[in-house]
């Protein structure tokens, strides 16, 4: 924010009034503003932030001159008037990502965005200095997406209390979920926008099981109103995703299928910006319903990555299997494959034109296992995905997977155009014929996904019947049209 | 066979003939016996030989004498008696396998029998000095099956000629399918006969699409007249199974669904032994429908091992992945895995109470490659199979998969009744907790798959949260219960 009336594109603009103290603010007060630029107008909730401040947040999507109009049932809150100028964004800021070419994503101006994540569920309910060391993780780490969680979570490895509540709590522990604690939500709103900077979208998960609090208990009521809550005060950083639940199958004693379709059309009614919308199972066999109109995307937790093309053709939407299993080796199914396998999945998701998630479950004296509470990175497969992610982003656009050919069941491999990503895994060929171009002269790499090494082989092929392979596991070819090919 | 009349269990009795040569003595001569023993009759088809020649041969499954006498329409051939005493059969002969406990099998007399197959599928159509190469390896493998078609094979790597049709051929190449070859037969017996004397059943190949020779397109009469022929000289084998074809759906079009049930119905009716039946898929979408009561066990093809469970829950009957891609280097996806992924999938599939199969497909300049031609074999997986085969065979009996729990779509289990057998593939816990025995004492065995090590964890246990692991991958538990522990 350059001034209360300036702001860059894809920045946040706040406008903070003093309002009405008593009774509970939070669910008494109604505010809400409406921003207008030409005939465009867009509508957003305002939120109580303790103290008598109210807040009304707005992040422009287009340049030009927009009028804000405030509407309370509070006189002070009502009919307030400001002219914010949008001008061009700062370098780097694209905007939120959105759905690109059904399968795919790109930031909101139009860059390309393949996402890259991590996971540190309950990162931000660790120490402050937990807290900061994630970050600095994170800032080496090539990940451009976090999966975390809104509330702090109880399960193993994960029993220390945090350090802030989400909702007002008395000193015996009692909560009260009609009134959201500020604070909590400023620290909250603190570590998103780090990681914005950081170049990495907030996959904020609304509501999990893990919980000894009640907050996967509250009443539908009390749901809509933390999630209009949330919405008001998070929509307008756009590095936000909003994941409505982690494992949502095994809450649905508490919340019915129909309970979380209408927490998802709140979303859907709320947010200004209409972030990525999806939502996470946690039986293999209980995905939610993705073809769903409110679902934008696809999450998926399945160790099989090899039905990228199946989840694809169900849904029609991008995939994201964000919990393929964690490198790690604690006990548990989920989290404890070697790096290379982790490293393994993330390519056969991306040949498919889909994507995977990153984890770490490494047993940890101190039970600083990064899956949950960050810190440092212990594995093996991070960096391979960093450099998977290079090769995707120096790739001329998303890939569509090879799929019609009885071959692609067995390797991966994705085209654009004419440019070929082939992933072999377990397959160790000397020589390999299927889903090469034809009619377009090409250069051919092998690219040894474990040694992070690029080989180039030398000369030019066209119409070739077959292309030479090392005969060694775990590589990749990469196919680029001379033409086409980046300097 | 001790003398004409004098003959061990499960071993071959042959009566011999000499009848009518003029016209087709194969198709215009019919001759069958009856066998009696007491209140049993088994009945089977006698078959011409070449040469005037006419045979009857007999396996007895039980001791005592047995009546065999002759039916034909040549009046020579027909009211010929014998008397057969059959007596208990020689050390290391138990009879043919068959299905035993739903999912497994066992030789006739009872004793346990799992399968560790190999395939060499045209094996017998190579030279001589060829073929006596591929028996030599076979006797130092761990293989106690072998997949081999009758008919040669025309397909990549696989051009020869082969020294021997299976019927006459005049010297332009014309085939009269009506009449078979005897010398053919008489080679394929006795190689299937020296598979015998190595332990290895022969898992014979009836039909398959890779031909050139017209085999693949005789009309239905003549398949009926082949199988009936082949049925007639082979079944008298014990070490015999029936696969009718080899990737049946890629035939469809010269044979109907319809046809292959008929086909299926011939043996079923023909055979006097009730040898083993099953059928192997081409395209992996492409099962045969194993439920059909001809089929004795499911003969699939499929590289997705974890599937076993359900492969058993569709079709309740022991299942073979008898092509669960093949180790090697070619450029054919189906023939390029490493040796530690052909192992991987054996051991999920054992520790899933199923069964898989090798071949090899590595790259060579004189094209032997041994799932084709046999020869030698060059993998890595050859030795880690037998040492599978040992644990198995140590083991207490048959593994019923741990499958209801969530656990164990990710990590492969199987239990005997305290006795278990957990395999964890590229999962690497330090520690694990499910699919325990529960108020038993057991000892803990780590088993690594690829080093062939065998580590004995100090102590017993007795209801533990958990047994310590290694933290590397591709290793093994074995549970073994303190009471019922073998010497």
């Amino acid at each position: 924010m350059l001034s209360e009336e300036l702001v860059y594109r894809y920045d946040r603009y706040e406008l903070t009034l003093a309002g009405p103290r008593e009774g509970n603010p939070y669910q008494d007060v109604s505010l809400r503003a409406r921003c207008t630029l030409g005939s465009r107008t867009v509508q957003m909730d305002g939120f109580y932030d303790g103290g008598g401040s109210y807040r009304v947040r707005f992040m422009p999507d287009s340049e030009g001159t927009w009028e804000l109009v405030t509407e309370s049932n509070a006189t002070e809150l009502d009919g307030i008037r400001r002219h914010i100028t949008c001008i061009s964004a700062r370098e780097g800021v694209h905007g939120p990502v959105r759905v690109r070419d059904t399968y795919h994503f790109a930031y909101d101006d139009g860059t390309p965005y393949y996402p890259f994540g991590t996971t540190c569920y309950a990162w931000i309910h660790q120490t402050r200095d937990l807290q900061e060391r994630t970050l600095r993780t994170l800032a080496r780490a090539p990940f451009n997406k976090l999966r975390m969680t809104v509330f702090p979570k109880h399960y193993i490895y994960n029993s220390n209390e945090p350090e802030l509540y989400p909702f007002e709590r008395s000193e015996s522990g009692s909560n009260d979920y009609w009134k959201p604690n500020p604070g909590f939500f400023r620290l909250l709103e603190q570590r998103i926008d780090q990681l914005s900077r950081l170049g990495i979208e907030a996959d904020v998960i609304l509501f999990h099981p893990y919980d000894r609090w009640g907050y996967a208990r509250m009443s539908h009521e009390q749901d809509l109103a933390y999630l209009r809550y949330a919405i008001a005060r998070l929509s307008s950083s756009r590095n936000v995703w909003w994941s409505l639940a982690n494992e949502y199958d095994f809450m649905l004693e508490w919340k019915t299928m129909p309970h979380w379709d209408a927490l998802f059309q709140t979303i859907e009614r709320h947010d200004p910006y209409s972030h990525l919308r999806s939502i996470h199972n946690g039986d293999l066999g209980s995905n939610y319903d993705h073809t769903k109109p409110w679902v934008t995307h696809a999450c998926i937790q399945n160790p099989s990555v090899e039905q990228a093309p199946r989840w694809r053709r169900a849904y029609g939407k991008p995939i994201l299997d964000d919990e393929c299993e964690y490198e790690g080796n604690v006990p548990m199914p989920w989290g404890n494959i070697t790096g290379r396998e982790l490293v393994h999945r993330f390519w056969v998701m991306a040949a498919n034109g889909a994507y995977a998630g990153h984890g770490e479950t490494y047993a940890d004296a101190k039970e600083e296992l990064w899956w949950s509470k960050g810190g440092e990175l212990k594995g093996d497969s991070w960096r391979r995905i960093g450099f998977l992610r290079e090769i995707m982003e120096q790739g001329p656009g998303p890939l569509t997977p090879l799929e019609r050919e009885w071959v692609w069941t067995r390797v991966a491999g994705g085209a654009c155009g004419d440019y070929r990503l082939l992933y072999f895994g377990p397959h160790q060929p000397v020589a390999w014929g299927f889903g090469l171009p034809s009619g377009v002269p090409f250069e051919l790499d092998w690219i040894d996904t474990w040694a992070m090494t690029i080989t180039p082989v030398a000369g030019a092929f066209c119409d070739v019947r077959e292309i030479p392979m090392p005969g060694r596991a775990y590589m990749a070819a990469r196919i680029r049209p001379l033409s086409t090919k980046p300097d």
